[in-house]
C-alpha cells in the first residue's frame, strides 16, 4: 500500500533510478504558506555529502505540481515531484541475478514475478525517503498552524530527533571525548573513518522527541498513538526496532518505577511527574513529550565481498557490491523519522 | 479506529466492566470448520489463575452471533461475543476522580469530554485481548489453510510465542536454575512471589516466532511486514517495544556480521543461510522465520500507595489501586502476540 | 466490506435466520444521550405490520452492548444487536437447491464455495436494515448537535424521507383520490390489495430531503456528497436507481434552464435561488435541501410460481417462493434511506 | 478523498490551469505490458474536437513517472502525469468574486476559506477525467487479462459506453433519421447546433454495457457492485443519476415481470435468462452484462448571460461565462464512464 493516514493522507512513488520520486498529498488544510524553499533545510539535513554519507547528489528540487495556489495550498491534493539526474543504471546490471545480501533485490523479484526494477532497489530504496522528507515539511506546518491554535500556544511545537549511539558509542560519551556538540557525523567520525576503510557499514540508533502536542492524541484500539508511528517509523527502510520511554528497559523495572505519577502544571493541567511512558498512556499522548528511539541496521551495500547465489549460473559467488554508498546510512535519518512523526500526528489531530 | 486490516479485518469493541467484549472478522474466507472448542486452547492461554496473574475469573465462553452456518464459516462477518459476568465495578469508583498512574484514566476522560467508561480502564482495558486472540484463533485457521495450499505444506504454518525474559532474568537463566523446561509462569515463580509481597509488579519480553510463511508477504511503502507487525503489536496494551531479526543490536554491529547471505535450499529457493533479519528484507518475509520481540512494562495497578492528583479534591494524594490485578500480565501476552501476528499474515496473505 | 465512513464507521453483521444482526459504530461523539427508547420511533417507521408488509413480527429490541455508560456515549465502538426471534428455517430448507429469481441465492452460493447461509438470503436478507436504522438513529443524533453548533443553528437539521410513487402511481395522484395525506401505506391501499391478490408484489420510488446542512460538505476527487450517498444507498438491498435534484430529467434540460442562479439570503449568504441541483454543486453540498429519489424494484419473492433451475434435479422446475414476504417491502425503506443519508452526513460533517 | 479503491487503487491529482494532472495506481499486477501508446485511443474518445466539445485541445501527452520498468509494470505504485500547456487563466481572473452558476466556485471557495485555485474550476474541473481516462486504460489491461484466467476466456471481457440519449432525442430516433450508426456527436448534430447558436447546452444520458465478468463480485453489506460503481460514477462532473438494469422503470413494474428466471447455460452455469437486474443481484454480479445508464446535466459553462450575485460589489450581476466549452461536455464522457466501471471491476476482481 503506497498511502498512510485517514485524513492527512501520504502516497509516496517511485523508484531509485526512475524518472522521478514524488509524494501526494490528501487532506492538506488549506491557506498554508508554502514555497519550494520551505523544503530545502530539511532536504539538506537528508541529503548526502557529510563524512559516512554517499557521494552520489541529487539536485534533490521540489516542483510542486498541483495544490497550492499563489502560494498557499488549496486543500487539493498535493502533489510534489523530484526528478531523478544522478543516475547510473549501469551500476545495477548484474543485480536481478546475483541479490545483494540485506536487501529488498531477491524478495522483490519473487512479489512482483520477475518484474520488478532493480535499478538501485527501485521502489524499495532509501530515495523514497527523499518524497517521505518533503510529506514531513507539509506535515509540521500543518502541526505548528494546529497545535498554536489549540493548545494557546503554551508549548510550542517542535519535533526533534538526532543521533543517539552510532557503532556502539553513545553520543554522551562521543561529545565527552571532543568535549563539544557538534553536527551528528562529525561526533562519530573515527568509527565511520574506520568503517569505510575496511569497506564495511555501521548502524545506530536515533531518538526522536516531540513536543507541544495537545493531550488525548491516538484512536484505540487499534490506532493507539505508538501503533501509528510504528507503522510508519518500519516503512523506513533499514529500521530494526522501535521503543517508546524507558522501551526495552522497562520490562526490566517495577511498577513502582515505571508508573509516571501525576502533578498539577501551571496550566491547570494535571499531567505526569516523569516520563518513563514516553508520554503516552493507554495509546494516548499524555502531554508529556512523546520520546521514541528506533533502531537502525548497518548499511547493507558494503564492499566488502560477501557470498551470494548466482541465480543465472545457478552456483554461489562473492558479490562486491557496486554503486555509492552511505557507510552509515542512519546518518541521514533523523530527518526522515521527524517527517513521520510529524505525519502521524497530523493526521491524529486531524481526527481528534 | 476500531478495525485493522484490509481484506481480513477485525473490528474490536467493549468495556471491561460493561455488558460484553467482542470482535466483528471481515473477510473471513468462507468453509472453514469452526466451533465454540477451537477457541478454548488459547483463551486458556490467555486466561487468568496462574501464579502472576489476576484471580479474576471470567467463564470467557465464545458466543458466534454471525458468520457460521453448520459449523462452517459463511463468509459473512463472524461476530464473537463474551459476556463479562464477573464484574465490580464499585472497585473503579474512585477512579474518576483520582486518575491511576500509568493508566489510560486521565486521558481517557480528557478525549471523551469526561464521558468514558472508568471501570476498569472501559474500552481501554486489557480485558479487550479476549476477542484479539478470538480474532487470532480464526486467523491461524485462515494460515494454515492458505499457506499449505501455497506453499505445498513443505513447512507446515506455526505461530509461537513465549516468555523470553520476565523482571529481568532471561529464560535460558530461569531454565538453569530449575534445569528443565516449565510453563512459563512457573521457571519465574520467585520473582513473581517476590513482587507480589512488595505490593509491586513485573515487565518481560515477550518472543515470537512465525514459521511456514511464503515469501514475500507486505505491501511497500507503508505495509512493508514489520510495520503492520508494529502497528498491531502496540495495540496491545502495555508494549513499550518491538524489535525484529537482531533489533536493536543491530544497530551495534557491522554489515559484514549482520547481513544474511544467501544460499539455495532443498526446495530450489534461495533463502538466507542466517536470520539476522528475522525473516523481513525490504518490509517482505523471505522465507525465513519471522522473529520479533515485544518488550511489556510492568503492571500499571500495584498496591503500593503511589501520588497522584485528586481531581475532584483539587490536591495531591496517595492511592492503593483497587480491584484485582496481574503481578505481572504479560504472563498472559504470549497468546495475544502470537494472535496479532496470525492476523496481520492473514490479512497480507489475502492481498498478495 | 462491512464497514462504510472513514471517522463515523458503520458495520453490520448478522444473518436473517442466524443468532442476530447489530452493528457495531464506530467514531461515535462522546457525551450523547443515548438510551434503547431513542430508537423505537425509526425501529417502528421500518417494523412489519402495514397493509403491503410482512406479516414477521420480531420484538426488533435493541441491546446497547457497548460504547454507552450511564445513558451517554463514551467515543468508544458502541454496538447494538438484535437477537433473532421469530424464524422458521423449515420455509427455506429447498433453496439452496432452487435459487428465488431476484435473489442473491445463486450468486452468494458461488461467492461462498456452496458455505453461505441460505435461510432467508442469510447475509443478504433485508432483515440487515435493521441495524442499519439503528446506526441512522445514532448519525441523526450526531447531525442534530453538530449541526446546530456549526450554522448556529438558523435552519435545524432535518432528514425526511417517503414513498415518492408506488406501483406507478404518483403520491399527489394517490392523495387527490382520498382527498388527504395519509401513511403511506394507505395512499395506495388498492394497489397493494390488487397485487397481493394476485401473488404478486410491488416496486416504489422514495424521494428523501436532508436540510439544514452546512454548506461545502464533501471530499472530492472520490468522496463527493453524491457518490457517497449513492454508494450507501445501493447497499440496501433492491435498489435499482438514485437521482439527485432534476436527475434523469436533466439530461433533457437546457443548461439556461437547469442550472441555479445565486443570490444572497438574509443570513448573508450567496444561496443557490432554485434547487435543480438537488443542493450539492461540484460534488459539495450548497446550502440548499439535498433533495434525491431512490428507486426500489418490485418485491423479489412472490406467491405466483415462477420458473427456475433445480440444481441437484439438474432441471427446470416452478417455484413458488415459501416464506412470509412484503407486497411491497419498499413501504418499508423510507427510514432505511434516511439512515443511509444520515450516517453519509455524519461522516462527511466530522471530516470537515 | 483523493483515493478509490482497496486493492486497485487510484488517486487522482491536479488543476485545469496548475502546472498538470495526474494519476498514482496502487496495486497494478506486475508483468503488464504498457507503452504511452496504449493510451492513445481512450485518450482520443476523450479529447475534444468533435462538434458540441470546447475547442481547447491540449496535448495530453501521458508521461509514466513510475511503476513501469522495460515496458512492463512492477507492481510499484504506476504514475502518469499529463503536462497542462494550453491554459488561458486570465479566462477565470473574475470567477473568485463572481460565482458561476452550475459550477462548484462559490462552494469550493466556502470549503477552501476562499483559498481555492478559481481557475476553471481548479480541482474541480472536468479535466481531472483526463487521468481518470488514463487509469482506466490500465484497469482494462488488469481485467482483459485476469478475467480470461478466471473464465478460461469463454466470454471475452469488455466494457463499451455510449450516447443513449442527448437532448432528449434517443439513439433509435437519431440513429432512424440519418438512417445508419454514425459516431455520438454526428447522430445529434442538429440538436448541438441549434443549442451552440442560442448560446444554450444539453445534457444527455449515457449507458455502459460490461461483459465477461466472472460471477459472485462484489462485497455485501457496503460493497455491492452497484454501490461500488455508482460511487465512482458520481465522482465524475456533472452527473445527476444512476440506474442499473430496468432502474427507475423497475418501480413500476410488478415482481413476476421484473424477476429474472434462471436457466442452464451452454457452460453449466444457471445464468438469469432475461436482464432485468442489469448483470446484479444481491450487489454480485451474476454472469449477465452488467448494464447501467448515467444521467448528465447540460454543461453547466453557457454564453447565455445569467444571474449571479458579484461578491465583491455585493450585488447581483449579469454573468456571462468566459472561456471555451463544451456545448454539451457529455459526449466526452463515454470512455470516462469506461474507465470507471473497469476501475471498480479491476478492485473488485482483486478482493475476490
Amino acid at each position: 500500500m503506497n498511502t498512510f493516514g485517514r485524513i492527512f493522507r501520504v502516497s509516496l512513488f517511485g523508484e531509485s533510478h526512475g524518472p522521478a520520486v514524488g509524494v501526494v498529498i490528501d487532506g492538506v488544510e488549506p491557506g498554508l504558506e508554502l514555497s519550494p524553499e520551505d523544503f530545502m533545510s530539511d532536504l539538506l539535513r537528508r541529503k548526502s555529502g557529510a563524512p559516512g554519507t554517499t557521494p552520489r547528489i541529487e539536485e534533490d528540487v521540489p516542483e510542486i505540481l498541483s495544490g497550492v495556489y499563489e502560494g498557499h495550498t488549496t486543500g487539493a491534493p498535493l502533489t510534489i515531484v523530484f526528478r531523478n539526474g544522478n543516475t547510473r543504471p549501469g551500476d545495477y546490471e548484474r543485480l536481478r541475478d546475483v541479490p545483494r545480501p540485506g536487501h529488498a533485490d531477491l524478495v522483490a523479484g519473487i512479489k512482483s514475478g520477475g518484474c520488478n526494477d532493480p535499478r538501485g532497489g527501485g521502489h524499495f530504496s532509501g530515495r523514497l525517503t527523499l518524497p517521505l522528507v518533503a510529506a514531513g515539511v507539509i506535515a509540521k506546518k500543518v502541526l505548528a498552524e494546529t497545535v498554536s491554535l489549540e493548545t494557546d500556544g503554551h508549548v510550542a511545537f517542535s519535533d526533534k530527533a538526532r543521533i543517539l549511539e552510532l557503532g556502539g558509542v553513545s553520543r554522551k560519551d562521543a561529545v565527552k571525548r571532543v568535549r563539544q556538540e557538534r553536527p551528528d557525523a562529525e561526533l562519530w567520525a573515527p568509527e565511520i573513518q574506520t568503517a569505510a576503510a575496511e569497506g564495511d557499514s555501521l548502524g545506530a540508533v536515533v531518538e526522536c522527541v516531540v513536543d507541544g502536542l495537545p493531550a488525548a492524541l491516538g484512536e484505540p484500539f487499534w490506532d493507539s498513538a505508538e501503533s501509528l508511528l510504528s507503522h510508519a517509523v518500519f516503512a523506513i527502510p533499514g529500521v530494526r526496532g522501535i521503543e517508546f520511554g524507558d522501551g526495552f528497559a522497562s520490562s526490566r523495572m517495577k511498577g513502582s518505577a515505571h508508573n509516571d505519577c501525576f502533578e498539577a502544571t501551571g496550566h491547570g493541567i494535571v499531567a505526569p511527574s516523569t516520563n518513563h511512558a514516553g508520554g503516552i498512556n493507554g495509546g494516548l499522548t499524555n502531554g508529556n513529550p512523546v520520546v521514541f528511539r528506533v533502531a537502525f541496521k548497518p548499511t547493507s551495500s558494503i564492499r566488502k565481498p560477501q557470498r551470494t547465489y548466482d541465480l543465472s549460473g545457478g552456483e554461489m559467488t562473492d558479490l562486491v557490491v557496486p554503486g555509492r554508498h552511505d557507510t552509515c546510512f542512519a546518518l541521514r535519518t533523523p530527518v526522515v523519522v521527524e517527517a513521520v512523526a510529524a505525519i502521524v500526528f497530523a493526521d491524529l489531530i486531524d481526527i481528534a
